[in-house]
């Protein structure tokens, strides 16, 4: 087996979020970072390159030079696909140079700064018929995909109400605004766009909702604030939810609620059963009915659906986090891109089975409209003084 | 020590809140239950008293007979409070009888079908001069009155959000609706009044929402539910919250949550300090912070304020319950009670200190008539497409 | 309906077991508090006495007066059993007293200081044919008569490892020997007997895990600890045990665990499925097995067995707690005496069905046997070195 | 930075830790897989290694051609430390070849079969001046760290009792023993050595027990079962422990505890403070006193101590688990190996900062010692019948 070669573009020195696209890369043995361009500022580019040991001549000083240097290297030693893990706002350039160079491209959500870029980026992904994941990290939690198939398999019944909720107290103080550079760009609409909570996290819990339910939003009703005072974008807000077939449903998000760690949870009510997740305890998910004990369904177990077993790593009660759920991201993303690239992985490895390939269910690029959609009729009926948008894409 | 002598209407056989109203009053003896005009059905009535150790001639074939005769009894022997456990329908009547016959009264929520009732229900109770309480009992636990004082000593500094929740699953079927008394009346607009869902359950949050937080709710916008075919009246719904002083909150609410039993929950965010409490798991109180470790505060401890260490019957680790918190109201209630009949309690049981008097805080008329308000004011904004509708009260 | 007379020994000003044990009494209302002699102090019983509403004439001096006058009151005047709730050492005396006197008997636990003791006790019992019940009070939880059932039922197949547990804080300081009433006693051998912490916490979880798996302890090891210096009686300890069938086990106590509340739990693993319980989450029950999910069981569900529901006063969701589990070993005991004494109790009342009356699974005087031959056996045990012994009885 | 060059032993086709360990060490980027003799069938291995990217000169048929060839190697193509991952019967041979041939060892625990082979082995470390490490793992957790933070901090005071547990159910059916790769060479002497759960589990709880409180266990009275009809080793046993110090101890540690997934917790009280952590929530640490509320540590903020400030990779919030810890030994170890190589490791990357350096607190040989004369005391103990044994080394 020979590893997929890795590109980054961001993700330099202090910036966590590189730091963890680089651990789940490298889990599974199946991923090498080969090349990037780590930080605006060139000279830092380079030394944080060579501090994870890669070859000088594969740091670059920026992402155009790295996609064009790339490009011109032999097939077999050319990066195989670019992760793009900068502030909003580069996103869409840099994933449209990556497609145009034709390299595949793992983002980091949300997609773009509006819808109409997103779209634009749709219709490149489609020329291109290259892969195109996102980041959409809390799809990977094994209890969330149990989620899906417990609902997928009817066992729930009709869904008819769902609560999604993502709380977080990291932006609770002013104070922070200024000395947090992630809390910088956040908050400024020119590198985060036109929401912070929302489009930072709400749309995560947006995702969430569809990926566990099957179900898409198709109406919303926003009330968003601006907690902190001198604040130009939401630092949390309230959506009532319709999706389609008249499920009801809310999303709670916020970034001032003190105290809050990454508390992201997800609450699905059927006509026969009803289920519970938690992202901080994600091993855990709570199958509930009315009549009847509420069991504790586990990671790691046998009685699990396939494709919760299919990413487990560990036996039941020897904990997998955040870290491994976004390895799983990257290593449905990777199949991908063999399988694209029609050379395959190698099946005497059991890790990329046929079975391990069928289950993937990467977010890609319907599912970058669809939060950019979330995030502009949230915006807009929220603006309009709680009005309910229609979500259509 | 003399009992406090109490009459109830309502509460009869397979009435499960009535012997709940039962024990709660008698937990503490100080309380003994007199009288009692107890189903619509005199001889039911009758033989029920009879079970419960009642002289035949203090059981009553209606509340009219009941407020009548035991108005003619010596006062030394005559009821001292009615305790009124109906279906929503009957508490105006009752009340005003019991009032307008010079009887206190101890009422189940909500007070009437009506905010128009409730008025003249005020206006009635501010002429006889007579104590009015409301059973809001969730109000009655010791570590509500803890988060209530933590948020009034300032420790959270200003309360900037608020999510307050109450999920049941038992009107998740529609089988329920025919074969159960409590979901036959409650589902029937004749006897709950114009809501469901918010009138059962939705008000309990909205007072526990302000009588946590001390704020009282100005603006809400709500999406009801008729979630199952067929009923009139919501079944579940989501509240979008203004408190006084811009206080952002959200309310949920909901009877077809199938496989919860009494979800009753309160969260608050400061800009200094959060807090967290469950009712299912009512002796502890999470108090959160940005930058300090959670801490779980426990009922019993003399760390606690001096309201909810009033409250406590038993040390730190032995669980006490919802009929605890029923009993911490009739105890208030009972203080009242005595002290408006100008003969005080006897001071020397430690339970009826002057300092214990002091800390009463019982629901009374204020909070019934902002009780109907948020019910009328929720309907309407459900009723006119999720607008905006003010409280004022 | 008549409520059952009850009289009261112990349990004055400060003793927050009298006040428990009234509170659970008066719950169901069924039982009157009608006599007492609540202090040492005969002026300190009289207006402690009048305090809770008593007549005069019936506080007594002491208990020897108490037997004497009550016994030559008229039958349907005269209490009909005592609640004996002093300190260790008088339990005997008292107990002996009452039943010699004629008067059905309600005792704290340890019956008596010693199994000699005990023994003399148990025959008077039988002599007299009189109602002797022991306040093991944890076994009045719903969901410990749930475990029990499960395991009578057979669902977990052979029980092979019990692990029960009580561990506390308040005795974890030195400081409060001197100033805390209660720590005064239990530490002082001639008031408490030859064990402070298996005497008095130890014997519970003893007493719970007999209950629970229904098989009886047939030896101990014990390690007793005096952790805290200049103690004479244990206040920490390790037991390890065998039940009959050669079930192992394993019983931790402890008095000086800081930070504990009163943390009594048991988990029992047969080699079919497996329980778990903890008494400050006391309306849950955990129900595990190999290759299926944990199983939530809950108070109030009607999946629960005959012996769970009977005890339930409120609908799933609505907390029960220590008063209420206090609450069904006096109306058990109620039931026995009403029984015993040839009246029955009023059968219109469902909750004194012969349904009810039949589970009556009321601590007696066999379990007061057993607790004084662990506790003798425990302290023999560490004396000798940590040495195996029998418990015959 | 050049990444550290590892080789293995074991861990083949089917051998869960083997997967385990190669995703802890390639977590962080520093260590590569560069060789292995995977398993005891030359061709599987060869098969094996492929399918893991190795080059297949680099992938042996036995351990002796590994460190043979490995060592004739140049320098700085050369492995630089060997993971073994066998079968505890092999792992002396193998880590006295890799230290005889030169190569530093991380070792799975218990280190050997018997302590005679564990002290040749102290010696062969001491005399080759290699590093060895032993995975106790569980002392990799962030949390786990913080508990012995405060510990030594004194923030807890005198240590007074420690109770240590580790719950399985996996053995708890005969049915395992022979289906079962993993069953079979557990319950084998020849392979696992003289104690199966003691061995395999008990070691990690007495190993946890020593790191968070800093106290060397002196004395153990153990109780073995072979609770599993025809076993010859143990699957369950109590041991009662003496610290130095005279800190009492209990040790609970089972495999046939149907239903428990991989329950390792600790709990250790002192005289001013308590602290309670569970491997399955390993996030979290709880920190009890006396008088004031419980504290709620949590994984990743800024008020824990350096070195666990130092293991987290993600924000608060974001759980961390199993594998991660894990990785937290192979960096300590990784760290060892570089400092031991003379070439230091690149301190331009924050990970390896000389902060990080110092905080290493990795299990070696001192560890590997007191296991082993952990179990055979504990064995020895239990076949004397439940004597007092002291465990000096």
């Amino acid at each position: 087996m020979n590893k997929l070669r890795m590109g980054m573009v961001g993700g330099g020195p202090n910036a966590f979020i590189g730091a963890i696209h680089r651990a789940a890369a490298a889990l599974d043995g199946e991923i090498e970072l080969c090349c990037g361009a780590f930080s605006r500022d060139a000279q830092q580019s380079r030394v944080f390159g060579e501090s994870l040991g890669l070859a000088p001549d594969r740091v670059y000083d920026d992402y155009q030079s790295l996609f064009e240097k790339e490009a011109n290297l032999p097939v077999e030693k050319r990066m195989q696909f670019v992760s793009i893990v900068t502030p909003n706002n580069m996103h869409y350039p840099i994933a449209d140079a990556a497609l145009t160079s034709g390299f595949n491209v793992l983002c980091d959500k949300p997609a773009t700064l509006t819808l109409d870029e997103c779209q634009a980026l749709a219709r490149r992904t489609e020329q291109t018929n290259l892969v195109f994941g996102l980041t959409h990290t809390y799809t990977g939690y094994a209890m969330v995909k149990e989620a899906r198939q417990r609902i997928m398999n009817g066992e729930l019944g009709t869904i008819r109400k769902v609560i999604t909720e993502y709380h977080q107290g990291w932006l609770a103080a002013q104070v922070f605004d200024g000395n947090n550079k992630q809390a910088a760009w956040r908050l400024d609409p020119a590198q985060a766009g036109q929401s912070c909570c929302m489009g930072d996290i709400g749309v995560h819990a947006a995702n969430l909702a569809e990926y566990v339910t099957g179900l898409r939003i198709s109406a919303v009703l926003a009330d968003l604030g601006r907690v902190e005072p001198g604040r130009v974008l939401d630092d949390d807000g309230t959506v009532l939810l319709r999706f389609e077939g008249e499920t009801r449903g809310v999303l709670l998000a916020s970034q001032i609620s003190l105290g809050e760690e990454n508390c992201l949870r997800i609450r699905a009510y059927g006509d026969s059963g009803s289920l519970e997740w938690h992202q901080e305890e994600p091993n855990t998910l709570l199958l509930k009915r009315g009549d009847q004990p509420t069991q504790i369904l586990r990671a790691g177990h046998s009685y699990l659906s396939a494709p919760a077993q299919a990413v487990a790593r560990t036996p039941p009660g020897h904990p997998e986090g955040y870290i491994e759920a976004f390895a799983n991201i990257y290593r449905d993303f990777a199949c991908m891109v063999s399988q694209q690239q029609g050379k395959g992985v190698d099946t005497t490895n059991p890790e990329h089975s046929p079975e391990r390939q069928q289950i993937s269910d990467l977010p890609g690029i319907a599912e970058a409209l669809r939060g950019m959609a979330f995030i502009e009729q949230v915006v807009a009926s929220d603006a309009a003084g709680c009005q309910w948008r229609s979500i259509e894409c």
